[in-house]
C-alpha cells in the first residue's frame, strides 16, 4: 500500500474512482469493490487499478455505505488524497505557450453540488482550459462534485482563488475578455463575440453573479427565453454559453 | 373544497406548486404549508390559492414530510388532479394555424426525473411547442418531474405516444424533419440545418437513442467534445441542441 500522507477522503461511484485512476492527478490509496458487483464496468476499474498497484478490497455493500456516508456508490469507493486542483498561473502559462486562444470558465457562488458538478463536466467537453473557483464561498471541489461531473473533475485545472475580482482584473491586464452570464445582461448571447481569449462568468443558481463582480465584467450576457414562467437551470445555461462559445470559436457560422 | 374526482397526486415544492396554481391546467384541491414557513415566496403562493378559492392548511413540517414521501418541498404541498398534459393532434393543430415554424422535443427513454425534468424547463425557455414522451417506458410526468423542471412541467404540453416511431412517421408526413441526437451522430450539431418544422429526439442517459428509432431519424446530429474522458449529460446536451436550433431559427449568423 503506498504511503498516505496528510489528509484523506473517500471517493465513490464509478465513473467518480475511475476517472481519479485514470488522471492520476491524486494518490489513490485503496480501492474498496462491493462484492456483488460483477459489472463489467466495475472489473475495468479493477483492472485499471491492479495496473498501478492499488490495493483492491472487496467488501460488504454496508462497509461501502458507511464508508461514502450513504453516497450513490454504485459498489465503488476508494480511499484517496485530496483533490489538488490547478493553479492559475500554470494554467495561464499554459495558455500562453499554446496556439490557440485561452477559454477559462469562473463560477461564482455556486451552491449546489450537481450544477457544479455538471458544468465541469460541460466545461471539458467545450474545452475550457481552466476554471476558476472562489475558495472560501458555496461549493468546492469535493467527492459530491467528482460523482455529480461523472468523474471529470478529475482531470479538470479547478483552480481555487482568493478573490474573484483581482482574478479578473488580472485576466483583463493579460488581454482577456470578461464576459458574465445572467438573466438580466444586456448583450443577447447570440450577439456576442466569444471568440479570443474569453473568460465566461457564471453565477450562484439564485442570486446569480455578485454585482461587484458584475461590475468588472467587460459585458454581460444573457440568454433569450420565449416564454416568461421559468428561467433556466444555472448548469444548463452555462452549458450553452460555453458551446456557443466553442461554436464561434470553431469558426462554424 | 372542490370536489375531489378520481385519482388525486401531491406536488411539493414551490415552484411546482406555485407554477401548478397559475398554469391552472389541473385542479388544485387543498393547499398545504408548514406552519414555520413565511418566506414572501411562500406568502405569494398563499395569496395565489386565495385567488383561486383554494383551502390552505397550516401544518406542522412532519405533516408535509409524510404527505410528500420525504420529497424536498420546501414547506410547500398540495393535492392536485393527475397532471393532464397534452395532446399530438391539438399541438399540431396549435402549430398549423400559428404564424412559425413548429418545434417539438420528443424524448426518448431516459430515466432520470432530474433530467428530464431539466430538459422540459429547458424546452419551455426555447420556445418548444410540444413534447412527447414514451407512455409506458421510462420517466412520466410525475410530481418530482414537476419539482426538477422548477414548476415548467405545469404549463408544458406534455403528450404521451404510445408509439414513439409512429408519431415520428406522422410528423414526417407533416413535413417535419426528424432530428436525433446522439454522441455517434454523423452530422456535427453547428452544420446541421435546425430550421423549418423540426422534431428534435433526444435518447435515454445509457444508451441514447433505440436503434429502430434512430433509423427513422432524418438525421443524426452529435456535439462536438473536445477532451475525449467524457461525455455530456443529457439533460445538458438537450439544452445545447435546443438553443443551438433557437439561434439559427432565430436569424442570428
Amino acid at each position: 500500500m503506498k504511503k498516505k500522507t496528510g489528509k484523506q477522503e473517500v471517493l465513490s461511484g464509478i465513473h467518480s474512482v475511475f476517472e481519479a485512476l485514470k488522471a492520476g492527478k491524486r494518490e489513490v490509496y485503496q480501492l474498496f469493490v462491493s462484492q456483488d458487483r460483477t459489472l463489467s464496468r466495475v472489473k475495468s476499474i479493477i483492472a485499471e487499478a491492479e495496473k498501478r498497484n492499488v490495493p483492491v478490497a472487496f467488501k460488504e455493500t454496508a462497509f461501502l455505505d458507511k464508508a461514502t456516508q450513504f453516497a450513490r456508490h454504485q459498489g465503488v469507493a476508494a480511499n484517496v488524497s485530496p483533490f489538488s486542483g490547478g493553479n492559475t498561473a500554470t494554467v495561464l502559462k499554459k495558455i500562453e505557450s499554446g496556439a490557440c486562444p485561452g477559454f477559462l470558465l469562473i463560477i461564482e457562488s455556486l451552491e449546489d453540488p450537481h450544477n457544479f458538478g455538471a458544468l465541469i463536466r460541460t466545461a471539458l467537453c467545450a474545452g475550457v482550459d481552466g476554471i476558476m473557483v472562489p475558495k472560501d464561498r458555496a461549493v468546492t471541489p469535493s467527492p459530491s462534485v467528482s460523482r455529480a461531473s461523472a468523474g471529470a473533475m478529475e482531470h479538470a485545472d479547478i483552480c481555487l482563488v482568493t478573490n474573484t475580482v483581482s482574478v479578473i482584473k488580472q485576466l483583463k491586464q493579460k488581454g482577456f475578455w470578461v464576459a458574465g452570464l445572467d438573466a438580466a445582461g444586456e448583450t443577447p448571447l447570440f450577439h456576442a463575440d466569444l471568440t479570443g481569449n474569453l473568460a465566461l462568468v457564471v453565477g450562484g443558481e439564485h442570486k446569480g453573479i455578485r454585482p461587484l463582480v458584475k461590475s468588472q465584467c467587460d459585458f454581460v450576457v444573457s440568454l433569450p427565453q420565449e416564454k416568461g414562467v421559468t428561467s433556466l437551470n444555472a448548469s444548463v445555461a452555462g452549458g450553452i454559453a460555453m458551446y456557443e462559445a466553442l461554436r464561434q470559436r470553431s469558426g462554424v457560422t
